[in-house]
């Protein structure tokens, strides 16, 4: 039987891989409706191409804007519209891939309305780890990480040893200025920042690669979807991103997931869940040609993220939430040019330490506790400004 | 609920470390019967510490001998005797670490019985897979593998992917000649070949590692355990021992297990299948202090052993009945310094070229293949001898 997909973020690095997967296998999928930002000119071909029944943008402008092109299309906008797809029976899962916060209201419309979520955006867990696994718990619905690291988690625990896992190791290439002084880093570019080794990924997360909190909000995102005490979960660096992170048993046995650095795998991997399926680009892995696999340690020195985000899930309430807002500002404006590279973990440690934590488990204690920390955010820039 | 163990081979490697994993977990295990072979003074200690209810040994003398230090105990013997363990209904799963093809028997009487099967005995499914596995699926029987290699493989397959099986991807140390020239192997003494470099076995198996005859084995036992065409098993040379195997998907995803490498945890996971338990000895593997992890082809100009054993399993039929049969004498005349350890293939290649093949689907076919093989073998030896 085929799956109805719906796909938020389509026009972003994730949603046009899941467009390739979903055409790949044109006798698995039907696409029902498909969400974009600020690129109307993709959008406007991927409707072309592959005929949705329902869209939404980001404002009313753009939405009338395009109904001029597509005059008989439903056409929706803003967090409403996203909710609206989300949420709609047409859909059998939903790629939740637009890019910060904004991926929250259409996860929790899709849950709500029972349908299940292929997650894409780390801010959700994040942000409202416990309010949206209660609420998929309750309403039985599969969350299926999407991110490589959660997806090769999500695929080493097989339904009989779920509850007998000691540890999760979540693995990580180390980003450009992985064997690079912390000087360097200091002066870093945005275009080196930008000049990720393995993985071809959007602006946001390449910077937070560069810097480590990709890790951090990662160890933040398997605490939630796994279950998993945050000491049991541990950060080993990996250059050559061929094991995509690794689940340790109680009996010392570990299994973990691997293939060529490529998304298309844990993409179609969510959308076809719990099938496998031959994607046409689904590449074999030749541990031969590969000839050697490296670990390390992450030095927490020049990469105190990671150890931020640690302290922000230990800490629990609305810190992580908080850690996501200051971290999401202080990457815009590192990525505008306005502040250092290295700032990015000074705007985060002072925007933690000043914050008084709510519970963080209900949508509007979430919502407020982001709100704060951006703001902090924003108002801290002042001292930090590169000129 | 305890389960009952009966322990075929418990004076051997397999055997003791099984009977540690099993007083490890005694909140969890009843031991039924062991049997042992020549090592009587051992398994009188055994009796005497782990309290069996029934015991057999190789012969009719043994058992008479056994019997004046303990008079109370029920001492079988022979053939016989290991079928008559085996097949109890008292036992819930039956370690089978008996070597070379005195496996078999046991086994099937076993399945025969629909009690469970822990099988660290390759030949039994080298000789015999087509009748076992037959004979397992009709019982509903599991057979759970005890090799590291085959462990591995089973821990990767979650019964949801089980139907998406792309390729398997068996791992071995490459032995103690892995980097020598084929000169040093020609003139290898005993000693040197059962010096291998990562794991502690007895002395056939670790023979059979030497000239990678092991990892062919291993490929024929795979094809049988799990259903895979030869040409889906791919053997690869990982010097540190850590990913035991693998397995990929028709997505391109590959799932491995690793561990450190100690039978401890295979023999442990097969005995509390499907659960898996907090052994004592279940030891961290921890990939930053091993820092590397190395792949490299198999070279089959200085090991033929694994290029024959791909032609056996091809070919089918009695071919790897006679394959094992050969290389277990060419092993044993080696062992007894009586040939060369580069005249094992010699000699198997010689015995497989001579074979008038037969179905092999009864046990009767498959023991006089057997027999045949053997003597081929023994009858070859004079042509070979070293001195």
């Amino acid at each position: 039987m085929r799956k109805t997909v719906s796909i938020l973020g389509s026009t972003g690095s994730i949603g046009k891989q899941a467009l390739n997967v979903i055409t790949d296998l044109s006798d698995k999928f039907n696409l029902f409706g498909l969400a974009a930002g600020a690129n109307i000119e993709v959008l406007k071909e991927q409707i072309i191409k592959y005929k949705p029944k329902v869209i939404s943008v980001r404002d009313k402008k753009s939405a009338q804007e395009l109904k001029k092109y597509f005059p008989g299309l439903e056409i929706l906008f803003g967090k409403e519209g996203l909710e609206e797809i989300a949420g709609s029976s047409q859909n059998d899962i939903v790629l939740i891939a637009v890019s910060g916060t904004a991926g929250l209201y259409p996860t929790i419309a899709a849950i709500n309305n029972n349908i299940d979520v292929a997650l894409a955006n780390k801010e959700t867990l994040v942000s409202a780890g416990s309010l949206v696994m209660n609420l998929a718990k309750e309403k039985n619905v599969n969350i299926i990480p999407v991110d490589s690291e959660h997806s090769a988690i999500y695929q080493c625990i097989s339904s009989k040893d779920k509850d007998f896992i000691r540890k999760l190791i979540i693995t990580g290439s180390g980003g450009p200025f992985r064997t690079k002084h912390l000087n360097d880093m200091q002066y870093a570019t945005v275009k080196q920042a930008l000049a990720h080794p393995r993985w071809s990924m959007g602006s946001k997360i390449t910077i937070d690669s560069a810097t480590l909190m990709n890790k951090g909000l990662e160890v933040i995102e398997a605490h939630w979807l796994f279950n998993i005490d945050y000491k049991d979960i541990n950060v080993v660096i990996h250059p050559q991103s061929i094991i995509h992170s690794a689940v340790e048993f109680l009996d010392g046995s570990v299994i973990a997931q691997m293939g060529v650095p490529s998304m298309h795998i844990p993409i179609q991997y969510a959308l076809t869940y719990p099938q496998r399926c031959k994607g046409l680009k689904s590449e074999t892995l030749n541990l031969v040609q590969i000839s050697c696999l490296d670990f390390a340690e992450p030095d927490l020195n020049r990469f105190p993220c990671l150890k931020l985000a640690y302290q922000a899930g230990k800490s629990g309430q609305s810190y992580p939430t908080v850690l996501n807002a200051l971290n999401e500002i202080a990457v815009e404006e590192f990525l505008s040019n306005k502040i250092k590279l290295t700032d990015i973990p000074n705007i985060v440690e002072e925007g933690l330490n000043k914050h008084t934590p709510v519970h963080a488990t209900d949508l509007n204690e979430i919502i407020s506790a982001d709100e704060w920390g951006r703001n902090f955010a924003k108002d801290l820039i002042n001292k930090y400004l590169v000129n």
